[in-house]
């Protein structure tokens, strides 16, 4: 059984390992800083399907697919898949594993769902009720434009508060096995609302969500920042980023330089052009996939707290005046050699 | 540790009890047979509030509240909340508990949320990550028509094949206690897609999938239907249950009488112009708490077989012309006196 560190915070006593993982991204993605991680990078984005949906579905079942080859497990080795994405009714994912014969659970977590998949995951596994699984999410850039924002074609100004959805995908697959790295505790994530209500903000309407799990989750483990070798939060951006360290730094607690953001990391903001940087649930996912854990893999980094962000909204609620609920699930993630 | 009975089935071993229990209704609802045991019925389709949307959203609310008001807790002592409806990310869910404060797990498995909801949360509990959690999922006649199919205004009209959403929630509190009510295992469901593409005919698209994990389920249990007081499906309506009843005799299996649907017994079909019947994540939730839990308490059944179907298609992937994949999660709730 899991020990109970806190409300929010637990302990695995079956720590899983992380037999595997894979990230795919697109043309953007491949001129990023990153584009060395990346297992598959595609020049077209439409990963040769006649839509950007269907485009997604492809990119996800391919990430799905190269993280079961890298990790020498069949599909019908899972016991279960977790996953979601942004798209209406979560189809890109949901038809992804369509074919697979793969359990499946499906989450919303907006741009958290990598981490809420590892973590529910990880509780399946140290429960007992899944040997192998794999958490799996991504985005499109073209998907979500059109359905959170303009048509492509329209071609509207973007505010440098903005941010751009990765064209993306994340893949993990954990269970029993001599992998050295592996998931070791969860901290659950409350929704936050500080009254946010601009959709062209979503960093700023993430932070606090992000400050209210990190602080439970020092507060419950007893440790600080600096008992991590790097701390990651998912898609806040440059400026959620910011905002995230000015709210530590009021409460008497300094990130470091070990504070960093997937969505500052993905792409050169001086050159490619992405408002406050990336964002949507391929961000940190394809983040996590090809640079975290290929780093915390070649010893770079010993523990690693990775604290994936979401928005809960949707163009209804913000039309509809609401402000943006943030939510933020945080795990640990060590490597013992 | 659960015990894993197969690749979909586990048996809990610290079996979670039922602390508590609400439905909530509206006036159709209302209208129909099991308008007795609803916790909540309410005439105005806005529940007070200036959108359907954000009426979802209220009803939620109120459901948890009944729920966790029945059961003498308040929402501090929860550990965990999971839950999700059909709205576009799920916002009716994330909105109704975003003041909460309570660690939120957002599902998505459409109409199958109110079994995913409680397999999962059955399953924190035995990992021992949460000592107390609430199931909650919902559904609105009025922003489902608006946001599947057309205005509500343009009256349009309806197949025989077609089932009416519910205006309705549930929601279930789960954890350790003495409760006469347990989650004792769990049926984790795949996606099947048995090529169905007809969006108004959901009980077909669904039953094949009902048929996988109810297979799944009596294979890994060494069980046939016998072995249960009454076995529910969540909402296939008349033809869907038809359908598996089929599907099941042709594969030597009689189901009997004590096979019912939640999309069937929610109204009346002769007097309530329904089509099929009853569907959304809303029925099978409410009919759950406001027949099922209080049927057992009373001692009607002493074993349950509860199988939520949902079918993971958009209005997008209609339109692109893809078929609709069906998902069935399926728990045992068993009474022990």
């Amino acid at each position: 059984m899991a020990k109970r560190l806190g409300r929010q915070t637990a302990r695995l006593e079956r720590p899983p390992a992380l037999l595997g993982w894979a990230a795919v991204g697109g043309k953007k993605e491949g001129e990023g800083p990153l584009r060395r991680g990346f297992d598959l990078l595609s020049e077209d984005s439409y990963f040769g399907e006649a839509s950007w949906e269907k485009a997604e579905t492809r990119m996800l079942r391919a990430c799905f697919d190269l993280a079961c080859g890298k990790a020498g497990l069949a599909p019908a080795a899972l016991d279960a898949v977790l996953a979601g994405d942004l798209l209406n009714q979560c189809v890109s994912s949901a038809y992804a594993m369509r074919a697979s014969g793969i359990p499946h659970w499906g989450l919303y977590g907006a741009c958290s769902t990598m981490a809420e998949a590892l973590a529910l995951g990880a509780l399946l596994f140290d429960s007992g009720a899944a040997e192998t699984l794999c958490a799996l999410t991504g985005s499109h850039f073209c998907t979500a434009e059109r359905q959170y924002r303009f048509p492509l074609e329209y071609g509207g100004q973007r505010t440098p508060t903005s941010q751009w959805t990765v064209t993306g995908a994340g893949a993990v697959l954990l269970g029993a096995g001599a992998g050295s790295l592996r998931l070791t505790e969860l901290t659950a994530g409350r929704i936050v609302d500080a009254g946010v209500a601009d959709a062209t903000h979503m960093g700023g309407a993430m932070a606090p969500a992000a400050f209210d799990t990190l602080s439970a989750h020092f507060a419950e483990t007893g440790r600080s920042p600096a008992d991590y070798d790097a701390i990651f939060t998912g898609d806040l951006g440059a400026l959620g980023h910011d905002i995230l360290e000015d709210l530590f730094r009021r409460a008497g607690v300094a990130l470091g330089p070990r504070y960093m953001d997937c969505g500052v990391l993905i792409y050169d903001a001086a050159a490619q052009e992405v408002g406050a940087g990336g964002s949507g649930c391929g961000c940190c996912a394809s983040v996590l996939c090809a640079e975290i854990l290929p780093a915390m893999a070649r010893g770079v980094w010993q523990r690693v707290l990775f604290a994936a962000t979401g928005a809960l909204m949707s163009p209804t609620s913000s039309q509809q005046g609401e402000s943006i609920p943030g939510i933020c699930h945080a795990l640990v993630l060590e490597r013992r050699d």
